[in-house]
């Protein structure tokens, strides 16, 4: 069985707004072992909808339409399908009763407007929505294709694809199934990796390896078939395994995690804490510790001294060494670790001092130059980073080597 | 006339990456007056890519292809498109030479399989890449229809778009362009703001206006067309200030500019300075603050108080408050704002605490409850917020109000 994804909706045509929702579904398919061939855009035009999904219905056998389900006008999409496939559309009315007592328990009086929605075609199975007004439609047409359509906002499409979905799929769904791993590393080059594990992945086409490169982490994401969920999660860690043995250290996740949440659960795990100063992250490194929940047990704060004389005032730093070396230089980032450690009374102290750009480069200091740093009771470590690129890439990298020098430390 | 665009590759029908080139296309093609009616995703398959630019092109008489014009076997765009409109292919010598100039350049000798690239569909022309490998192509059919075909890589596709397409697209577009223009409203919910708004932009169908709600942000967009570009602009220009006069204060930014730029802004035109204390949005807002470059001038530094002690240790909140009022309350948020005024010199404190969850919450201070103060010399303000969502949503929110409390500061 094969997918096409058709993301309805004419603001998606223009410069301001994209279909997100496919990512999810495609993730959701890949699962049951259906792979998705190809998605198309398209905007609330009735004949354009009726050819779409015309096209698609040659192509795939399973055709999931995602919005133009609204109440009003505007929503074409379960008028179009109707008409392609010929059935009639008539209104249901334990739909009309779900969404009458949907308004009734926010204390108002349904629209005339939202009747449209209640309209089902002919032979469709209308699926409930529990968190809007427009339920989705299952629709199968005489050769046993699908069609299925989903309301566009993802808190309606996800729960409604999950749970009503899912299950009616799965028995459809062929043989073999995928199994997908990710190793996330920091510290490597897209390049040096490569090197070290193609000769590694070159030995399997099943797995199926793709290398996703972001400034200051490279991902290796493995999908693997089998013919159930076992054999193919066994073929996806056996390559798995033996790419994280090539990596070594430089592996920081096996899953979703984030390289905040690991340095997290290392401190957690050691009952260590953490302080920060920073200078050209401005307050990244701590924003980015802070979005995990529970982050409050190991992270106490940190200070943004922006300003010169803050790095004195605020963490203590001796003015003669800032005139000395210079706000971006290794001493002021030991400085900054030490002294914001030492104010916080956390057990480790981070210390990140650089220029961001695009402007405040020196021949001797260019953009780019970071210099971090971090205390413990008795030592602190300092590392110097050139890194390339516009002003956040900078700064989004400066942030990774930070918590990655925390990671390295706690690793030990 | 009217353009599609296929985005060719197999990595965009994963769950892991997206087409995000064709947001660009569609701007750049709506200056002209080109509307894109379609867009289409599809993987590396030379059947699939023939079938969709054949549909495409009995659509829209420019199709723009994006991708799938590499080194290697994978790479089957050019040959698809060959096949489809019948055109051999050979090699351009000219390409070849370029190419390898460009390895010479890295000190590098040019492999094999790049010869790949030089290959030109009779009839083409071919658009010389200054950023890379693949040339561009330029094809017209025999009913004067336009394939564009433009390497994948954003660095690669933009200027040879800008430097070689605009000028060749221009004369064959239509007699009326587009011309846009975008409010950014804070501190209104959509729903106040439709209200505001809806009985002006109705009376227009031209301008066409569309809603863009984002957490702590509504936009405005309009879309004039005209004869010419000051004809559209003066189109767009008219309903955006009967918009703006019914919205007043609530439109912070007429144009691309974030809040964060816009508080800058008028921190540097006032000659004022801005420090932060901030518990709950954990150093958002200072990063927000330093994210625009120049943000030096006006932006002096930030402490990120999370454990409570340090609320005391580093912004002199009195511990006494602390256990009277709780870290949660109004006066801890004019504490800080006074406290971090005072320990960094700066003109304006900003001070936030509050329930970013999932935990934390209590029945008297829910998840999502906020205190905000603004502090100068002589008084502070204070201002509660409770926030829906999860933790990236208030945390997000929170550093809206925080920073459109100092841009309402301002304006006065």
């Amino acid at each position: 069985m094969k997918a096409e994804i058709i993301a309805i909706g004419s603001e998606l045509l223009t410069p301001f707004r994209q279909d997100t929702n496919s990512l999810y579904l495609t993730e959701q398919l890949e699962r049951l072992g259906i792979p998705v061939m190809q998605k198309t855009v398209v905007g609330d035009d009735r004949e354009r909808l009726k050819a779409a999904f015309g096209d698609a219905l040659r192509r795939a056998e399973l055709v999931i339409g995602i919005g133009g389900l609204g109440p009003t006008e505007d929503d074409r999409t379960r008028e179009a399908v109707a008409e392609l496939l010929g059935r009639k559309l008539k209104r249901e009315e334990e739909v009309v009763a779900r969404m009458e007592e949907r308004f009734r328990a926010r204390g108002r009086k349904m629209p005339e407007v939202n009747l449209r929605q209640a309209m089902v075609p002919d032979g469709a199975d209308w699926l409930p929505n529990d968190h809007g007004t427009a339920p989705g439609l299952w629709l199968e047409t005489d050769d046993q294709r699908i069609v299925l359509l989903l309301p566009g906002p993802p808190p309606e499409l996800k729960p409604m694809f999950e749970e009503l979905c899912l299950a009616r799929l799965r028995p459809r769904a062929p043989k073999h199934v995928f199994a997908h791993k990710v190793l996330k590393t920091v510290g490597l080059a897209e390049s040096d990796l490569e090197e070290r594990v193609a000769p590694i992945y070159r030995e399997y086409t099943n797995p199926e390896t793709t290398i996703l490169a972001a400034p200051g982490q490279v991902e290796i994401h493995l999908r693997a078939s089998g013919a159930d969920t076992a054999e193919a999660l066994r073929r996806a860690e056996e390559l798995a395994e033996r790419l994280e043995q090539a990596l070594g250290d430089y592996v920081f996740a096996r899953g979703p995690e984030t390289l905040e949440q690991v340095v997290g659960l290392y401190l957690m795990m050691r009952g260590a804490t953490l302080a920060v100063a920073e200078s050209c992250t401005g307050g990244l490194v701590a924003e980015r510790l802070t979005s995990v929940p529970g982050s409050s047990h190991y992270f106490v704060g940190g200070i943004t001294c922006y300003a010169e004389k803050l790095k004195a005032k605020l963490v203590g730093v001796s003015p003669a060494l800032l005139r000395r070396k210079g706000e971006v230089s290794a001493e002021v980032a030991a400085a900054l670790a030490q002294g914001v450690r030492r104010r916080t009374g956390a057990v480790l102290g981070l210390g990140i001092t650089g220029v961001a750009g695009p402007t405040g480069g020196t021949p001797d200091k260019p953009v780019g130059t970071v210099h971090l740093a971090l205390a413990d009771a008795h030592r602190v470590k300092t590392e110097k980073h050139r890194f390339l690129g516009d002003r956040e890439r900078v700064r989004w990298q400066a942030s990774q080597a930070a918590l990655e020098l925390v990671r390295r430390k706690l690793l030990k």
